[in-house]
C-alpha cells in the first residue's frame, strides 16, 4: 500500500498551515478534512487580527487558503477519519471504509466545543457511533437515530437511509434541514442517550425515541477517541511547545492543543508541527 | 507619566501581530521598531508557507503589514530600547534619552544571530555601549569607533559625528555605506574588542584602532541585557505555551523564543502573547 510520510487530519488554519510547510518540506501529503475548510473559519464574521489578511471575512479566508493549496498542488481528501492506530513506525488511519498509512500525523481537528450528551460516552461503540460511513453495515434493515450538529451532517443522514429500516434525525442546530423523504426529522433537543432493553433511546425535552443504533455526529471527535492512547487534558491534547504529543509520530496544533482559539496561532502552530513530523521522520530514516 | 498598557518590542512578524491582537482587545500599545519592519522580513526572497499570502515577496509582506497597522491606527515608535526594568507593578522602558511606562511588555526582537565580539559582553558599560542615543553625550568630544551590522546603524554613527570629535565606522555587511564625510569607513573583520590602558581599542584582521568609546550596533541586543533578570537559554527566552518569560508580565514572541525561526510560528506566537499579556493585566486590576 502507498503510504504517505505524513497525514494532517483537519483542514483549518492549523491543517492548511501544516501542509504547506510539510509539502515546502518535500514531505508526501495526505490532508484530509473538509474542502470549504472548516466550519469555523468560513462562518467567521470578520476577522481582525490576522497579519497580512486585514478586516477579513471567514469566507474570503477559506477561499484564500483553498487557493494557496491549488496553487501548491496540494489536494484535499474530503473524508472522516475514524481512528488512528499507532502501529510501531507507521500509522494506520481509518478513512471511511479504507485504511491508510502515514509515517506521521499532525491532528488539527478543532475542538469538540460540545459535551458528550449523558449517555453517549458509556454507549460508544455499544449502539452509539461517530462514523456513518463506517458502522452503517452493523444497522442494515435497522431503526437508527442521528444526532446531527450542523448541516453537514445531513448528508451522512441520507447515506444510512439508503442502508437502515428508518432514520430520525435530531438537527441540532437552527438552519432548515434538506433531507430525502425517508428520513424523519424532530425539532426536539437531546437531552441524552440510554439502554433500552437490548435496544437504544434519545431522550429529548419532548420525549423518549427507542433505535437500535444512534449516530452522534459532530465536526469533530474527541482527540482521546479519535487516537486510542493519546494524552488529554480535558477536551485538549498535551503537547510541548514542539507541538509533540504523547505519543511519538503524533503532533497536534490549533484549537485541539486548548486556548486561545485563534486563528494566526493555529496556523503557527501548524507550522511547528510540520517541521517537528518532518524531523520525526527524518530521525527514523536515520535509524 | 503617560502609561501604556503594552509596550512590543519589534516590527517583524510577532511584533505585529501582537500588535494587532492587543488593539483588538482594547490595549493601548506602544509598538517600538524600524517602520521598515524587521530586516529578516523585508530582504527574504519569497516565503512560500505563509497561509493566506501565497508566494510573497519579504517586501510585500512587510507592506502588508504596514498597512494593516495603519488601518487599525498602530503607529511605529522608530527608537531604540535600551533596557526594560521591572518596577512591581509596571516596567521602565529606556529609550533613547527618554523613560516609557507599559504594564507588560512584550518582546519580539528577533534572534541574535552574531555571536558577541571577544570583549564585547566584558566591557560592556565600560567603554562599550549599544545605545548611540543613550550614551553620546558620554563621549562629547571624544574619539569613537562603531561596529554597525546593518546599514541602518549608519544613521547613528551620523548622529555621533555630530557630537564626538571623530567617528570610525566598521560596517560587518557588504552593502555600500552612505555617511557624513566626518566619519571615517574602514573595511576590516572586526575581531575583538580589548582595553587599552585607560582607553579602548578595537583590533581588526587588519590592525588595532584606540578610541575612548566603542558602540557595537545590531538590530537585536541579547535578550538577558535587554531585560536584566530574564532567564535565557542561549540566545533564547525561556517561555512556556503560554508565552510567559521567568518575568512576570513580561511575555516573549517569534524568533527570540527558539526555532523554527518561521513568519506564521513568529505570528501564531505573538497573538498568544497578546493575549497573556492582556489577561495578566486584568488579573492586576482585579487585586
Amino acid at each position: 500500500m502507498e503510504r504517505y510520510d505524513i497525514a494532517i487530519i483537519g483542514t483549518g488554519p492549523a491543517g492548511v498551515s501544516a501542509a504547506l510547510t510539510a509539502v515546502n518540506r518535500n514531505k508526501k501529503v495526505l490532508l484530509l478534512g473538509s474542502g470549504q475548510m472548516s466550519e469555523k473559519v468560513a462562518k467567521a464574521h470578520e476577522i481582525r487580527n490576522y497579519p497580512g489578511l486585514p478586516a477579513v471575512k471567514g469566507a474570503d479566508m477559506a477561499k484564500a487558503f483553498r487557493n494557496q493549496l491549488d496553487q501548491m498542488g496540494i489536494g484535499i481528501t474530503e473524508k472522516r477519519v475514524g481512528a488512528v492506530y499507532a502501529m510501531g513506525d507507521y500509522f494506520a488511519l481509518q478513512v471511511g471504509e479504507e485504511m491508510l498509512e502515514a509515517g506521521a500525523v499532525i491532528l488539527a481537528t478543532g475542538v469538540v466545543q460540545a459535551k458528550p450528551l449523558p449517555g453517549e460516552e458509556e454507549l460508544l461503540g455499544r449502539g452509539v457511533s461517530y462514523c456513518a460511513t463506517c458502522d452503517a453495515p452493523l444497522y442494515r434493515g435497522k431503526d437508527v437515530i442521528v444526532v446531527g450538529y450542523g448541516p453537514r451532517e445531513e448528508a451522512e443522514a441520507a447515506f444510512l437511509s439508503e442502508v437502515c429500516r428508518s432514520v430520525t434525525y435530531f438537527p441540532m442546530y437552527k438552519e432548515e434541514t434538506n433531507l430525502p423523504e425517508a428520513v424523519r426529522v424532530i425539532r426536539e433537543k437531546v437531552t441524552g442517550i440510554a439502554q433500552d432493553g437490548a435496544r437504544r433511546k434519545v431522550t429529548t425535552e419532548g420525549g423518549e425515541y427507542p433505535a437500535d443504533g444512534v449516530f452522534v455526529l459532530r465536526e469533530a471527535v474527541a482527540p482521546g477517541q479519535l487516537v486510542p492512547g493519546l494524552e488529554t487534558e480535558g477536551a485538549h491534547v498535551r503537547v510541548n511547545r514542539k507541538m509533540e504529543t504523547s505519543l511519538p509520530g503524533v503532533f497536534a496544533c490549533g484549537d485541539i492543543t486548548g486556548t486561545p482559539y485563534q486563528y494566526v496561532k493555529a496556523a503557527g502552530e501548524g507550522n511547528v508541527a510540520a517541521i517537528s513530523a518532518a524531523a520525526y521522520l527524518d530521525g527514523l530514516k536515520k535509524k
